[in-house]
């Protein structure tokens, strides 16, 4: 499967169209932000290419792509941690998409098993755990 | 002014440990979510290079790195715009920020006018103003 989306015609279109244009960057890749649609916690930060998106779109469940694997990743096909889609939304230059999502399986998304990738807090330059 | 920040020793001190230690990309950037303190709500994504993120983490105001300007961008010094840092959390493999912020002046984060960067779903491959 290839998964092909247009270019918008102008900055016009992409800022206030209607069309889904999303601009990939060098790699091929768009920027995506998954928070819970629940509790609006980030989530986690990833990639996805053309393929990805067009299936996350398709199945409603999040797809990804994994840059150190260089392959496409369905979230959770393996932990369980799928990810079911509420609402998707795209940013004003449609170089980034966020997603709303309800995490199936334990309802964790990250792979060191907290809820969230985010589980740390910057303060006064160091880390500090804050689930 | 140049800021530096340490590399993480391994993989367990870059996810558990206390050192923030940023992992920049080929481009010297890091990807950065803000979202408003107060609603959850995602405002935008974009990008920081270390004098971004050090002057963000300095000042308690965003700074970014505008990629289309090439330079050092303090938002909200023209618009009013400023974003005050409520909380910073960085994710588990330290390469994307999560700034939770409250937006100053006209409370938006967006060049378009919107409030958030976010203001279209998609929706069966179309896209809908849903501000």
């Amino acid at each position: 499967m290839t998964a092909t989306f247009p270019q918008a015609s102008d900055k016009h279109a992409l800022e206030h169209g209607e069309v889904l244009a999303p601009r990939f960057d060098a790699n091929g890749l768009i920027a995506a932000i998954a928070t819970d649609a629940d509790t609006g916690e980030v989530l986690m930060f990833a990639w996805m290419n053309a393929e990805a998106l067009s299936r996350t779109l398709d199945t409603g469940e999040a797809h990804y792509f994994s840059r150190s694997r260089g392959e496409l990743w369905h979230k959770g096909a393996t932990s369980g941690q799928i990810q079911r889609i509420v609402e998707a939304r795209i940013d004003c230059d449609q170089d980034c998409v966020w997603l709303k999502v309800r995490p199936q399986g334990d309802g964790g998304a990250c792979h060191t098993g907290a809820r969230s990738c985010f589980y740390r807090l910057i303060v006064n330059g160091k880390l500090v755990d804050r689930p």
